[in-house]
């Protein structure tokens, strides 16, 4: 997502009442019984699953309270709150920042941590400090790079599952997430149907279109033709960071609309009155914006984790995996409360796939509700219009 | 374009009645004259402007047949019949191949080589043949590389009028051209009022979009930060194939619409029944695709050339050249009898800005006709509905 932690609208600071305040990552250790270590989808088999995890709000006495946030692409555990002491490999960039979705989450708000415990776990093969291929490889004692297994949707639910499991949580009251998040989601309703309450698909749908999976593509070749790639195993050396910074580039215009580009730089050019005619420099704001973000997503983000995280995305077909084919028999499974919600000029998860999905579900019975909200955000409106989503999920959790 | 010559439909072999037969470019050396050198848009100057260029028909003794075909980003002089010896570094790849819009011109066709006496010339900064970064700079012995000048899409319309000049021209019956091609057309009713009776203009307008501005700024970023680009100074070594193949690669997307590629290729796995999953191997059909349209293009395109091109066409903004900004007051220099074409899912140039266009001239009270083609293919309709444009291009010659 274009929206980054330094974007986001903040709401309040850590000493706010309405903040959950200063937050600690934690990790527990899955599948961790060496008789019983967790296969992948994909085949591979992991002997213990590290999951990075955090927490607001308490669970109650029936454990009926606890909703599971689901992230985005490049996103993280951390969600709301300010980050005391992050995990992993990038914490030093990490410190000290607001969650993600800190305007969603809090006391108050309108996932309201009074009444609800909020888990958000880091999904299996990212780079903020779950297992990945960043991780040291206990076999080796070396990153295991692309020897890590590919991961699934499948797997993150699973995990995400395991994890609440171990936290007392039988049934989810909620499951919440936007893009590659509301997959997960839609997954736990349709894999865990007893388990799950309901669920808030946001900008998602039961698989991308061929357009994303094309673009996704193309940002693995820009990241695999990096001279510093080296097969994903360039952990002792420079990383590929102009290979990574091409495909976050690429995505940055896919979460973002015309309307939206065009409204916010059009053809300004950058701090000057007339072109320099130059092919390498820069000459329009729109052609800044896109470096400045690359550049700052390279220093936050690991170019292996990019690689399995939108592999995991181009996997998910919700029909294939749940109905032959068939959405309205996979959508049968659902007893899951059901809210999806799309932008109208989200094009990456456009509306008519969020319809496709809905229409199943209410051919199937499902207790579904669909919004469309007029947006000119694209595909970042999930997050940009805090106004909206706060108000749905609000009357969502009230119901 | 994503239709390259082995994919357009071809509808004539060279000695079949309907076709221009075997063509041999030309080339003619402009502004040749030492005390007045080309000066560019950008401020470069040329003292001497080699251009590639063919033609098809017999100019009248009125000098009153002549119709300039302009090619898009990639295209070359090449529009019809079948090439016996094609100029310039790539010919190779050329030889005895059909002509880029083979389908719309030649005797009895669309356009018809019995009537009409067809130009088409290649653009100063491609790699066909016209000048461009590959060309040997004559004071220093060595390929230009960047020390080419920027060149503009208002160059190439003092350029190709220029040639017509040459050639016997003062006054052009219609410039025809698709996308980039597009933009030229325009641009020379803009420049040269008196000189052009009509244009034709296809899947294009007036400025690109900023969505399109930030496709071009990416697809250069993949190119410069190709180990082998050196700065453009490639010629004596590898060229910087991996990053031209990401550039082509994204850019075939925006030549493609989620409906075209969904129906081509959907989520159809690529040779097997069941994902191998694999983050560096293909996997869908529509990698594929991708993979092979990239390998195909950078053994036939020069990734300098792709700056520049990319350049110009960012660049061009009629209503900012012409009417300080105002498009109303910019089309009221148009006196050409014009046809816009726009395409229903194309959103490189979507309909809304061609509209722009046609709304703008309407009000000036230029002679303007306007027709959104429906259509699923994207950008790339311009050359893949031939038969809408085959009918509309014959009706409005016919005039």
């Amino acid at each position: 997502m274009s929206v980054d932690g330094d974007e986001v609208k903040v709401l309040h600071g850590p000493e706010h009442p309405l903040s959950v305040g200063w937050t600690k990552s934690q990790t527990m250790t899955l599948f961790d019984d060496p008789q019983n270590p967790l296969t992948l989808e994909s085949g591979g088999v992991l002997a213990a699953v590290e999951t990075e995890f955090e927490t607001y709000g308490r669970l109650n006495d029936q454990a009926s309270n606890a909703i599971l946030i689901c992230h985005a692409l490049t996103g993280d555990a951390h969600a709301a709150g300010w980050d005391l002491d992050p995990i992993g490999p990038l914490r030093e960039f990490r410190r000290k920042k607001p969650g993600w979705w800190d305007s969603m989450i809090g006391p108050g708000k309108a996932i309201d941590t009074n009444r609800f415990f909020v888990i958000c776990a880091n999904v299996l093969g990212s780079c903020y400090g779950s297992a990945g291929p960043g991780s040291i490889n206990p076999e080796t004692g070396r990153p295991y790079g692309l020897t890590f297994p590919v991961v699934t949707v499948g797997d993150w639910a699973r995990i995400q599952m395991e994890l609440l499991t171990r936290l007392g949580v039988h049934k989810i009251y909620s499951a919440i997430g936007g893009s590659m998040g509301g997959q997960i989601g839609l997954e736990l309703a349709l894999a865990y149907p007893e388990r799950v309450g309901s669920i808030v698909v946001l900008s998602a749908g039961h698989r991308v279109t061929t357009q994303g999976l094309a673009f996704n593509a193309v940002g693995r070749h820009a990241i695999m033709n990096d001279p510093n790639f080296n097969s994903g195993d360039y952990y002792g050396g420079p990383p590929p960071l102009a290979g990574l910074a091409a495909a976050r580039m690429m995505a940055q215009i896919t979460y973002l609309s015309e309307e939206s580009m065009g409204y916010k730089f059009g053809r300004r050019l950058r701090g000057k009155e007339s072109p320099d005619f130059t092919l390498t420099g820069i000459e329009f704001e729109m052609e800044s914006y896109l470096s400045h973000q690359a550049e700052s997503f390279v220093k936050r983000y690991d170019a292996n984790s990019y690689l399995y995280m939108t592999r995991a995305m181009d996997y998910y077909e919700a029909a294939e995996k749940w109905g032959q084919g068939d959405l309205t028999k996979t959508a049968a499974r659902i007893k899951a409360r059901t809210m999806v919600v799309s932008f109208s000029s989200d094009w990456l998860f456009p509306p008519e796939l969020c319809r496709e999905l809905v229409s199943a579900m209410c051919r199937a019975g499902c207790p579904v509700s669909y919004l469309n909200v007029p947006s000119r955000y694209g595909h970042d409106a999930f997050l940009v219009e805090t106004e909206a989503v706060r108000r749905l999920i609000t009357i969502f959790l009230k119901e």
